[in-house]
């Protein structure tokens, strides 16, 4: 990590240069450096999900086209190439030891190096300043990206293990899904080291201090588009802020829109722009955080592209997203509904949102015949002739992503790098040590 | 424009942050505004290609990935969305009115509004200020983007209208293709309105002062893959600088790969990045006229991404840019050569640079037998598949594109704007009218 010298004259010019890199903030009150960071990745979030969204939430009735907080906090972008023997496309695991060590490994890697060595984490790191950490996510939360930050493993399959050694990386606040791999015994061993377990969202109002570990969901959480109301990650980041803040040596945050990429591996773009809104309101709420305590960074990127998504598709120079925004469930429960039910053909038109043709009727008819899986597929194909969206692959491409920053030393992260930069430049920024 | 009066401060800000904006260039030398300006617009660059480029042109002899001039000079992104009534995929027709004019509008117009009405381009602005302009493209010189900065026109198929208006843009310097356009007549009144006019590269050297009109090619200039050692582009570029800068007051400077767009509409990755790589050495020259010339701001962009171009597809975690690398002649080129050899098979293999399988060579044959069109595209579906290479249309997409900047006010153009904003910056850089 010889980077950490080069830029070093950065460091130092940035403290002469508050006004500048905070224009907006009392200069009195923001220092150069941030006593709380706050990593965000949209998993698979590529610039075309982040262009999609701002078309998806757009309000047709206005003159212009709304800013979305992506707009706002825009300050760069990253390269995500995993280590030489993986070439160009990265996994997440590879791009999530990358973010959290600043190594490039091979995919599949959890915070090990290519001789499946482990890499100290910026969580570690924290940790060792006497910091408060957390993670909250909608995946499970041993999988890929909250793995590598709070633990090591030669492979993201080993998800027993991973579970285990969550215990050990003493992460103040564990958020997520994932019940079924947290045995009883294993959660029994959490609560010896002192770690609140809850099961249900509605216990989360009742957690007022660290340690917790809440286990929402046998695996992931459910998708968004089927409960918008919901607002998930969002309470899940506001009360881990909430905890974590309690710290007055300051803590280390990740929060991941970890379904961004599951829709889009799913090549299904209704589902994966409700995970965005439901990533959005989250990074708005640290937003919101970081205005009200300027002694704290967010610095938000996305791990890696998925699905090759594009925003038109087929020759023809259009976009519907006002479709989009009709649809009130995902593919899959459409397609379970209708598969269950006779009188199929109204609910699939009423959850889509828009009147079927006879030959798009016919088509859904002959795929609901074949079961839930080639319905599901109809559906999603439906959906992308409808709104002219276009894909490319069910796996991830190796595009370069964004990367958005506000708060102290947020200049920092502007113009290109790579991914093993932005764990650099925040492990820089963690105070000395003791 | 109400935009210019909200960033007024950022303006003012500049003036005492020239430590900050301007760090590699000696204070005494950089002004706060540029003399001269460059906008450079690599036409359907959208992010997938320039990270495409960055491994394209990676020596894999090395460990690390070298750098590029894009990612050297990356700043900020924007968005391209048309004029409302054109949805939210954009022509280059209606992107170039935008970066000429900084205004919206319709599909198809060049440098008119919605309701057809002229718009005040940035080339006229630097004209009534005394300064040079200059158009420099490896199009013909009235395809849609030169002709949004120095015509008006309500469509961008009035090919023949719009090449007699240049004659009226009072432009120094007009270099690309489109011979076939401008008849003997028209060039006459050029040449009594004080152009030289040539029509060979070669003539270029003898060119020392302006004005020039420079027409290489009957449209469109070659493939830069079947003579990538020609460096046309570049040569063009650095004619442009060495007219333009005899004028003291300065100089407006268009400069396109055009070609990259082409390429892309053909869904043609191996000619795509020889256009990219032209495209790059081209911004070199400017990025090395910026340096030793501190006086002069380059900012450069895409107008919108075509062909939904991603890096890796169909599931497959891989990229093959080395097999590009190895790609020296265009399909275009490859399938007539093909087409009028028997003896075919031993060519193709050696324009593609690796050997041919039993099944590639048949799929190649059948489609040789149905003509040259169908064996380009069964060449480029081969490269495809042997790179790895994913598109979803033969047109343009939505995303947003990368901006880059170097020079006087660089800093202006960080972070998220619209492509509106590109041209209100660089308008209000421009001097106080006498």
């Amino acid at each position: 990590m010889t980077f950490r010298n080069t830029f070093t004259w950065v460091l130092s010019a940035l403290a002469i240069l508050p006004l500048y890199a905070t224009a907006n903030i009392d200069i009195t009150e923001a220092p150069s450096r941030p006593k709380n960071m706050i990593i965000m990745v949209g998993d698979g979030m590529g610039p075309a999900y982040t262009s999609a969204y701002r078309y998806f939430q757009n309000n047709p009735d206005t003159e212009e086209i709304e800013q979305t907080v992506f707009d706002r906090l825009l300050v760069g972008m990253a390269s995500t190439y995993p280590a030489k023997e993986s070439g160009y496309v990265t996994d997440s695991a590879a791009s999530a030891t990358a973010l959290a060590t600043g190594f490039k490994s091979y995919n599949g890697a959890i915070s090990v190096d290519t001789n499946k060595r482990p890499l100290t984490t910026i969580m570690q790191m924290a940790k060792s300043r006497g910091m408060s950490t957390g993670v909250a996510v909608t995946s499970q939360v041993n999988h890929a990206t909250p793995a590598a930050f709070l633990v090591h493993n030669e492979s993201r399959r080993n998800y027993e293990a991973i579970a285990t050694d969550m215990l050990q990386s003493d992460a103040d606040v564990i958020l997520g899904g994932g019940q079924k791999y947290f045995s009883e015994a294993l959660l029994g061993q959490f609560k010896t080291k002192g770690y609140q377990h809850i099961d249900d969202l509605a216990q989360l109002e009742s957690i007022a201090k660290p340690k917790v570990i809440g286990l929402f969901a046998e695996v992931q959480l459910p998708w968004v588009i089927n409960d918008v109301d919901a607002n998930t990650l969002s309470r899940l980041t506001q009360k881990s802020l909430e905890l974590l803040s309690q710290n007055d040596k300051g803590f280390v945050l990740l929060v991941e829109g970890s379904l961004i990429d599951w829709a889009g591996h799913n090549n299904d773009i209704a589902t994966a722009m409700a995970e965005m809104q439901s990533f959005a309101n989250a990074m708005e709420v640290v937003e919101q955080y970081v205005r009200q305590h300027p002694d704290t960074l967010l610095v938000a990127t996305a791990d890696h592209n998925t699905g090759g998504l594009s925003i038109g598709a087929n020759g023809e120079y259009a976009w519907d997203s006002e479709l989009l925004k009709g649809i009130s469930a995902s593919p899959s429960n459409i397609s379970a509904t209708a598969i269950a039910s006779d009188e199929w053909q109204t609910g699939v038109s009423k959850s889509l949102g828009f009147e079927l043709s006879a030959s798009e009727l016919q088509q859904l008819s002959n795929a609901r015949m074949q079961g839930d899986e080639a319905l599901q597929t109809a559906l999603k194909k439906l959906i992308d002739v409808r709104s002219n969206t276009g894909w490319t692959t069910s796996g991830h491409t190796g595009g370069d992503v964004q990367v958005f920053a506000v708060g102290p030393a947020a200049d920092l992260f502007k113009g290109n790098q790579d991914n093993t930069q932005i764990a650099e430049k925040m492990m820089t920024l963690l105070p000395k040590k003791d």
